[in-house]
């Protein structure tokens, strides 16, 4: 095939976009609102979620697992929406897979450098990113007078995918993990796992009004845009329906549930047996 | 999009093939010895199977959700590629489905016109298959005069999915059912379930050299090259390697093992719990 038809069929191909659970879902609703006329296909580990206490070599096989699934489904970018999974081997995951691999840190941390005035920025995340200081990292290799006060918050992700957040317990576990940032002063705190915007009015209501959220989901997606672009990867046509397929390793109901609320439009997801499958060459 | 475009796009999409287990499987065999440029996604209710026994009622719903699955996976035609789903209702699919639809009886009835000279012809098929008539209703429509002869052979599809076709007792149900059938003088055989051309070296011994086996895959590969290349549907893109997709609903392990003898290089299968699942509209 000559190079248009090749970049044609190319443009058409999804966004990959892959999570432990419903969280990278946050991804995907900000990806569709810049990008509706992208397909997405994603995939949620929730058999295996929360990935935060694991250790990176174990997050690592899951996510070459999800990888592979994805790349049979046949998408032309990457974007792992999850802070753990970021963290445990974002330049690994790169090497693994010939397409553009996108982390969720970086435009993290892009975002808070801008919405901070003063220099004082609280990171809250899973066990696992926050061990590996991979925001700390980032951040100061920006700037190396920051003022930075991270949190691991295990219980959060928890929460989330139980459709806990609106009880009287999440509101105490908020308190106990939250308190000791606000009397840090910072004035501005990244949301350092993708289900935490899945629990904004929580977070705003227990750190107080004055400290900005930081959601790193706007800038993946405007990255996500700019690279499409760039590289002429970008879908020229328009579909009157958003073309999004979901798969969860777990059972599909609850992702559904949360999932249908948070996008404001009933989804369906199949369940997958995720394996270890490496693929004959494609094309 | 252009229309162009849209025709580009449109070949670049799957051959979708299912079956209620491996059987398709050498239907997927011919359509990519025919059409090896094609991408073809192949359904295999393992999980299910087999489909000979069920009523018709129950099958149609099973075979719809393996079209549910196989649309959001981008298909541009669809083979059943399996003789009791097609005889539980293929004009239903075909309503359900705004895809060109194949099934395997009429190709088989075609092929075995050309083959019998006696019109003495014998029709093997699971139980589902042979007690709705449809073989002997097709080859009648074309041939009042024919000598048919019919025989339900239940025990052939567990024979080949789980391996036992080179044992003595698949010898001796084999002699059972096909003894009655050589009896009668027929020339030519139909195999009437794709399950069977896996274990045609074994009926061509029990019926001997001088009956004719219609294996009806070779017809629908020539028959969807057709319909591809008569609507502009045909991908004429070339690869390297074969872009094949394989789900299963069952356990992958045995599909692969019976998969990988059949077409001759390694092949690898994602299981998938299918669901009612009603898409919203594509495009």
């Amino acid at each position: 095939m000559d190079n248009t038809e090749e970049q044609l069929i190319n443009a058409h191909k999804a966004i990959g976009v892959i999570d432990s659970g419903v969280g990278g879902l946050t991804v995907v609703k900000e990806i569709s609102k810049r990008l509706p006329h992208e397909s997405i296909i994603y995939f949620g580990d929730t058999a295996r979620m929360p990935y935060g206490p694991r250790s990176y070599a174990e997050v690592r096989g899951f996510v070459l697992e999800m990888i592979d699934f994805l790349q049979l489904q046949e998408i032309k970018i990457l974007v792992v929406a999850c802070n753990s999974a970021t963290a445990a081997g974002l330049s690994y995951y790169q090497q693994a897979c010939e397409l553009p691999v996108l982390g969720v840190i970086e435009p993290g941390v892009r975002a808070a450098l801008v919405q901070s005035n003063s220099g004082r920025i609280g990171v809250i995340g899973t066990v696992g990113t926050i061990n590996s200081s991979e925001y700390v990292k980032a951040l100061r290799s920006n700037n190396g007078s920051l003022h930075i006060v991270t949190q691991a918050c295990p219980l959060f992700v928890l929460l989330v995918e139980n459709n806990l957040i609106a009880t009287p317990e999440a509101k105490k576990v908020a308190h106990e993990y939250l308190d000791p940032l606000v009397s840090e002063n910072i004035d501005s705190l990244i949301l350092g796992c993708t289900h935490y915007p899945l629990m904004t009015d929580l977070i705003q209501e227990v750190v107080g009004p004055s400290i900005k959220l930081i959601n790193s989901a706007e800038e993946i997606a405007a990255e996500v845009e700019s690279i499409l672009n760039n590289s002429g990867m970008a879908n020229p046509f328009e579909y009157g329906e958003p073309r999004h397929r979901f798969f969860v390793s777990g059972s599909p109901e609850p992702f559904e549930e949360v999932g249908s609320k948070l996008l404001q439009r009933e989804i369906k997801a199949y369940q997958v047996h995720l394996r270890n499958f490496t693929l004959p060459a494609n094309d």
